[in-house]
């Protein structure tokens, strides 16, 4: 990786407490006309830099382009890393102080450079795959705690493997879009049958998910030393779960309804270049993982701050509920990738994969209702006096996340969902 | 449904025990050329009927075409039930002995007619999402016999729901490919650390699955009594699993490693169409289901035979070791699909939805190695006296399925896969 210059300064003005630093410049897609035509752009303090335009004009082009005039960055991301980084080091050359190209065009800028406040995110990666792991240690912990056995918290093959499962692709849905409380079968009372009903125990998980920049053949597993080379970029993820439902449904073949209905995800794809500065080793891992998980790499995990508001239809000011790090997480995402295609499992350029749930070690930095409120028993208080044990109608659920480091600040922006009443259902034949 | 004319017949020899009678007319993709361009196909006795060449021709004209000319189903099926029906019609009466336009166009049938032997079949449909259920009694009676209790064999959700869990899209593969033996953490003693290995107990299961014809919106549930309507056809499915990856990772998130390296599919989506003459009762469900999954229909099953044969590598005839019906299946597709998406989950044009392994009430119509062998304490005899607990290098797995009625016979062809040895690691750095 390179290293940083932090000297370096753009034209354009940026706030210092700005996600989105000459530093960062992920990737999102966006439109800003009637018609709704989805193209690439980067975001720039408040600002997004339309990549379509800039490319039309000639000032940022990649072997095998054009890229940047599509509904997604998949072309792109496939491109390959020669690629990435000539974008990167391009589009940071054209945004910097001491560069006319932009600079001194006003023409340009007036075409190419919106406020994201008039623009629409959409999902940046056309995804082909969903996968969820469960590798924080915290995490599995507090609801192996709470479900199963105190004394024995951690399942046997949890300090082993990453442990994780398939997800549902088709509702990976970008931030903004409103979630419909989700309706299933409940099991209230052991003797009882189940009921049909809303869901009574909505929950967020606050998560990261990376996404794969290069895939792999069936049958060719991805050795770990190589697997971060295989990722492009990383996103928030609020991982919304239906409690209730996953408890009653999820033995012995795992989540399925609990998960299927919604998978948020910000828009903003921050890239691994932009996320180099702070990277930072994971936790101790003991036993030491058998030699296929075994990595080289010591500075395999980043320190990156993450939070969750709540925010209810009825009150102005939201309320943080949880505050985290990435970097509490047992696993690496490279040892993440080389599990989920050791069976020769095929992985593809825009696949999605969380991180799971990011605990902390504190009761303030646990990443779900469920851990925070301990399933129901210790409410939280918000501004304003109301209490919540899970998410209600009307809520907002706010993550947002950012790494900070000698003056160099690069972060997510947010992944943001309210929760809209459940649909009436009607079954009268 | 129309009704069928068991009198139709065609101008093209087709045996009478063929899959591919005038009634079935399966879609498929295909190439025969050095460029292995992919088109559109309909099966016709031993033959292929080139559709992309026929709707060139004119004579397969359909609202919003052309269909055909492009490397997979889904365009063709996203287009609707009366494109379906439309198509259906046509290319009956194509073939049908009262009609010239193709039977006495030599030139045409040069052009549009090949044998089947002579092409190469691909994946019918582009799959976004790809979700296995788990819907024969009989099968997860003997796997909950097996490892859990047998007093006590089947989950309390199982009775009322169709348990299912998302599946690996990227790894759905067509008949012929073969399947490297995975590897990965197997934990052959209770009191040891897991070892890194290659699969020693790799399976197969017996299953179909459904093509969705028609998605949803996210958020909107799909009713059981209009679920039907959304579905397409079916295909073979040989759902590969390595059992004992399965039993160390499975608790508490489901089947990950030990199934998503391949899911294998018979080449030819057999149409709902075709198979409406065979439909039948699902057995008596004990309970009546909750009423977002109470269908009115009754005949909401199908009698599909279905059967499993091992042809070892060195032997020249392979060995039937499981006969079996899909009109065990408990649970419908229609209740399938509509508990898939009661949460607003999003289902999409080309998904495959797994039936779960098809076991009948004998052992010799089990649907898996694992059930046939009673986890290996009943090794099977082959044909030449070779034995079988698993599924051995070398080791081809045929699965075959066809409806039979009124001298009517719709079939699906096979899903055929041959097991290679396993990669060999090096882990040395």
């Amino acid at each position: 990786m390179s290293t940083v210059d932090s000297t370096l300064t753009s034209f354009i003005d940026i706030a210092s407490d700005s996600d989105f630093s000459i530093h960062n410049l992920p990737y999102g897609i966006f439109s800003n006309t009637a018609d709704g035509k989805r193209r690439a752009g980067v975001a720039i303090g408040e600002q997004v830099l339309d990549l379509a335009v800039i490319e039309a004009a000639g000032l940022l082009s990649l072997d095998g382009g054009p890229y940047f005039d599509k509904p997604t960055l998949n072309a792109f991301i496939d491109s390959g890393r020669d690629n990435w980084t000539q974008a990167r080091k391009t589009i940071q050359m054209l945004l910097s102080s001491d560069n006319d190209a932009l600079r001194d065009n006003q023409d340009l800028q007036k075409k190419a450079l919106f406020q994201q406040a008039d623009v629409t995110m959409h999902l940046p990666v056309q995804v082909p795959g969903f996968t969820d792991f469960y590798s924080s240690k915290e995490h599995a912990t507090n609801v192996g705690t709470m479900f199963r056995d105190p004394s024995n918290a951690l399942l046997p093959n949890w300090t082993e493997m990453p442990v994780g499962y398939n997800g549902r692709a088709s509702t990976v849905v970008v931030s903004g879009t409103d979630i419909v409380r989700p309706s299933g079968q409940l099991k209230p009372n052991a003797d009882d049958r189940p009921i049909f009903s809303a869901c009574k125990r909505l929950d967020f998980e606050l998560e990261t998910a990376f996404v794969v920049g290069k895939g792999n053949d069936i049958g060719q597993p991805i050795a770990v030393d190589e697997a971060f080379d295989h990722i492009f970029g990383m996103v928030l993820l609020n991982d919304w779960s239906a409690r209730d439902i996953q408890k009653w449904e999820y033995v012995p073949l795992g989540p399925f309804n609990a998960k299927t209905f919604a998978s948020e995800v910000s828009p903003w794809i921050v890239t691994m270049d932009a996320l180099a500065p702070f990277k930072t080793a994971c936790p101790t891992q003991e036993p030491k993982p058998l030699a296929y998980l075994d990595e080289k790499a010591t500075d395999n995990s980043f320190d990156i701050n993450l939070s969750v508001e709540l925010l209810p239809e009825d009150n102005d000011s939201a309320t943080v509920v949880c505050e985290t790090n990435f970097k509490y997480m047992y696993w690496s995402m490279a040892q993440q990738l080389t599990h989920h295609t050791i069976t020769g499992c095929k992985v593809e350029v825009g696949d999605m994969m969380g991180s799971g749930t990011i605990s902390g070690p504190t009761p303030d930095s646990y990443g779900s209702m469920l851990e925070i409120t301990w399933n129901a028993t210790k409410p939280v208080t918000l501004t304003g006096g109301a209490t919540r044990s899970f998410i209600e109608d009307g809520d907002t659920v706010i993550m947002k996340g950012y790494s900070e480091k000698d003056g160099i600040r690069v972060g997510f922006g947010e992944v943001r969902g309210k929760v809209l009443p459940a649909i009436q259902f009607n079954f009268d034949k």
